[in-house]
């Protein structure tokens, strides 16, 4: 036997008992004739006293830091206790002690601010697990999965495995490929999500299921992706969107009580996506802090909807104003006394590569009521005031208007918006905002291809009364030019995203149920009938034998840990990720293979 | 809203409640001018009366076979109850119906016997799975997971997720690999377990870790074996074989309580590997029937410490048993009275290709305590008794013998007991028997290679009292013929496997966690120190780290739900399964790949 107890268990109320502590040497410390020794693992620390007696042992097998240790000795109390530390009140008198494996020094530190680089923690990652800041972190992961599955089990999903090793059905992203050697010259696929099985599944009759599993995309990695990640995919029959939006709001509430304490007991805002693009100048808005966009002019008629505020700057004689597709606005709060040098800062960095806009223009709304702006010889205080007002600012608040190309411009607003609200520490990460964002558009426009794509995937089904206008025309775009104009482009998907914190942490869709409706998506999407039998022939099939109206939602699992954990990188809760070029550096994978490998799965390098 | 209620949930105390039911079309019966049809869902089956007044609109609208049919009515008592459905006392007067979808008539019919083939069920496997005996195995499948959570949840262990994009170290069985995009000319490959990735856990101090997951293995294909597979992985820290075994006890126990109700009370038996190879001729014996094997001629030293009983049997010129290599029994219970139809039948038996045996002794133990046999001439009733005692015969058994080269005489004596013990009805479906089988020998003698491979796998340490055999002695195996005399042969592993019913449900062992000695096993296993170092370097490096010790065990999760399921078949707890070619026949897939999917990994065919 190792141990009789954990280094996180012992108290007071153990005094006195005889125990056998295993885990890993924190810290040495030596005052005189006796030791100090703390030991770690998985479950806490735990205060070791090694006595004058044992010197010579320790002098013979000198004890150093990560050592695998194992002792037996008496429960003390400690004359100075550690109220930080559960185990801060008692201490082991060691009597016994055996090095059951020894450390090199690690190659840094094993606490919360290391000294190790991202490569090397990396390549050591089973030495970068034991640092506590870590560990909580897939604690965490661990809480959430179980709470996940303990909601939906009370809510009689059931967990059922799909399989990895499917067919390839590239749409959209890339799938990773598996060859086989059993049927040479023939591949299996990864699967980018379990999205047909699901639905097969419901056709199936199993009503409600879900799985928590791992998803493959071969995509150019950014920062915040990998190769390999998890989703909790779920799915329910019989549902429209109000019950799905019902149950998995359920769902996250659930999580944040039983992971965080949170009691999050607000109904989550619902946004259409044209108010959430109109708004806050993309589909999964930050709203933890109230900074809206004012569209002072927004001519394109991507949002038919909304009327524009074109009348209060146009006209001044101002050409950026003038000439610009578009002006938007946003008011900071309680910047009017930013100096030239901050505003210079801030025009700086809208005129950075990777927001690339010209320049940026700003109003002070000073705590007297007097405006000061950088257009002032364009703009009297009185139309001053009246910008100001469009973009709801108060005294003391800081207007910042940005001008150019549509979508370039929206994006670079949004961009500063955020910007400006980290600079303001509006973005809390204990702070935890919820919403769904709802009728998006079904299709985008392709432009290199000039055809439509679908915005979420070829399953999702219209909005009800939109179902006819998509049987009803032909996709085909005759004018390129006018793709707006086309009736495709009005169609709004039965879909709807969770945005928690500014990031999408789960979307989903009612489905496409019926195989003449299904059969319209593809052809809209440009899939022959020969491609369609092809690739999505089990699926069309299925839809003869009484497939039930049905719908889901994934949520990215990674992401919803990272954020809930207050943290926007998804790799530190993943317990052995890859980099941004999609290795493994601990493994050094991927690698070549043998020739016996290439030869029984007859294929062969083409290496350009 | 398509339901108030599900087709399995309305009771008497539901009475002239107004429903909504959505669900399958299970029968439509025609009485005069009124209708009966059963709507079925996951849930249950519920009964719904169309009256007269419905008639034109069913007219308008026929009901067929799985069509999908939603029904407000009220609920009402019947008159012709059905004591076998839980919802057998209600129907629901229908008031009004919708037909949510059509379906075709099914290739087979929706029932427990179908009349279904296997492969035409494989590809409609959408409908198959809707068969009740079907979808109960998913939910035993779902119900033996949960099951597995909770206990090891309640146990401290954590579900941490591995890498699926790991790296190719073949050794064993093949390896799946996934040609990198990104990495040119290298492959990543599917995990054949979390083996090493358990371990590094281990050397994180996460302490207890377990994961329910997806392996592969790219093996030719047996009936029972899937290219994808599923395992309940689980690894400790600071365990010994005893932690071990007590723990996964436990979980088997718990899983047969919550699963089945079934109260496992028996502390499971332990059976070394050596006396399971002697008594039973295999190393997962079906111990639910008492039939031994007595090992009548056993000349070789497999087995050291056993003694043969040759004498018996040698020197009364029968050349059979004099020139075999190996005699063995068993004691088939109450069938002296065996007709000589019979008895031929079983020397048929033994003799077809797949046992391969010459021939088929018999000796009958009567009723009456004579002894009747087909080698009568030359052995006296005397030495027949004899025969007949060693092998534990009663009065009224069957001695069964065969005799020839050892493994194979073993084999098919071990494959006659199963075959013997069937025909009595003795292997239930319904009765559970676990055991362990320990003391593994830890290597195996490939002949092609003259060298050792690892019995259980490269990471399993040795009997602690036999580390130092493995370290201070060569591993080169001098003289082939001779090769069990090297010290190797004879180390045993501390590796462990539970048995259930005649199969390994579930294997692992206590690991080599110290580097000299992994280094040792791999050298041991012909790898020199680049290969060690290209392969396991990662390994090998965290053992440098202060490595705790550790041991575990995976569980095959797909054929654990089958035999609790009561079937040999893991095909049918899977729900979408591949067939014995490794092909999903549903999706088609493996399938080829298109020209820009080669291009963008740089590979091409290489078609022999």
């Amino acid at each position: 036997m190792y141990r009789s107890h954990t280094c996180g268990e012992l108290r007071l109320a153990d005094l006195k008992k005889e125990v056998t502590l295993s885990g890993w040497v924190q810290t040495v410390r030596k005052f005189g004739s006796i030791t100090f020794v703390d030991i770690r693992d998985r479950y806490g620390i735990t205060q070791l006293l090694f006595s004058e007696a044992l010197n010579a042992d320790l002098d013979a097998n000198p004890l150093g830091r990560e050592f695998v240790l194992q002792v037996k000795g008496i429960v003390n109390e400690r004359s100075n206790k550690n109220p930080n530390l559960p185990t801060g009140a008692i201490e082991i008198a060691v009597a016994q002690f055996t090095i059951l494996n020894k450390s090199a020094v690690p190659p840094f530190s094993i606490q919360d601010d290391t000294d190790g680089g991202d490569e090397l923690r990396m390549k050591y990652r089973f030495l970068d697990l034991r640092r506590n800041i870590v560990k909580k972190n897939l604690e965490l992961r661990y809480a959430v999965g179980r709470s996940t599955r303990n909601y939906l089990h009370e809510n009689n999903f059931m967990d059922i495995e799909t399989p990895f090793l499917i067919k390839s059905t590239p749409e959209g992203a890339r799938d990773f490929v598996v060859p086989s050697r059993m049927n040479a010259g023939q591949f299996y696929a990864l699967p980018q999500s379990p999205q047909t099985f699901k639905q097969l599944l419901m056709v199936s009759g199993f009503d409600r299921y879900y799985q928590i599993v791992k998803c493959f995309r071969d995509e150019d990695l950014r920062a915040d992706r990998q190769p390999e990640f998890t989703q909790i995919d779920c799915e329910m029959s019989f549902v429209e969107q109000e019950d799905i939006l019902n149950m998995f709001e359920g769902l996250v509430k659930r999580i944040f009580k039983d992971v965080k304490n949170i009691d999050y007991t607000d109904v989550l805002e619902r946004m259409t996506w044209e108010d959430a693009m109109w708004t806050y100048g993309n589909d999964k808005p930050d709203t933890r802090f109230e900074i809206k966009i004012a569209n002072l002019k927004f001519p394109r008629h991507t949002f038919p909807t909304q009327s524009s505020l074109a009348t209060l700057i146009e006209g001044a004689a101002f050409g950026v104003f003038d000439d610009a597709e578009t002006v938007l606005a946003i008011a900071v709060p309680g910047c009017s006394d930013y100096t030239r040098k901050q505003t210079d800062e801030l025009t700086d960095w809208v005129k950075r590569p990777q927001i690339g806009m010209k320049g940026l223009v700003f109003i002070k709304c000073n705590e007297d009521g007097t405006y000061k702006s950088s257009v002032d010889k364009f703009y009297s205080p009185e139309k001053l005031k009246r910008i100001a007002d469009a973009a709801s600012a108060k005294a003391g608040d800081l207007v910042l208007i940005l001008a150019g190309a549509e979508e370039k411009t929206r994006k670079a607003t949004s961009d500063l918006r955020m910007y400006m609200a980290e600079r303001l520490g509006l973005r809390r990460a204990d702070d935890f905002k919820l919403l769904w964002v709802l009728d998006f558009p079904l299709f985008e426009y392709a432009e290199e291809d000039n055809r439509w794509v679908a915005r979420h995937h070829p399953f999702t089904s219209p909005k009800p009364d939109h179902i006819d206008i998509m049987i009803n025309n032909n996709p085909v775009i005759a004018n390129a030019a006018d793709y707006l104009a086309h009736p495709y482009a009005g169609i709004k998907a039965n879909a709807y995203d969770m945005v928690l914190n500014g990031n999408e942490i789960g979307g989903g869709s009612i489905r496409i149920f019926q195989r003449a409706l299904q059969e319209k998506m593809f052809a809209a999407l440009g899939m022959d009938e020969e491609e369609q039998q092809h690739k999505f022939g089990f699926l069309l099939g299925a839809f003869e034998y009484g497939a039930p109206p049905h719908g889901g939602l994934a949520f990215g699992f990674d992401r919803l840990c990272a954020i809930i954990g207050g943290s926007e990188s998804i790799r530190d809760f993943i317990a052995f990720p890859k980099n941004n070029s999609g290795r493994d550096v601990m493994l050094d994978a991927p690698s070549t293979i043998d020739n016996k490998q290439f030869e029984e799965l007859q294929i062969k390098l083409d290496l350009k």
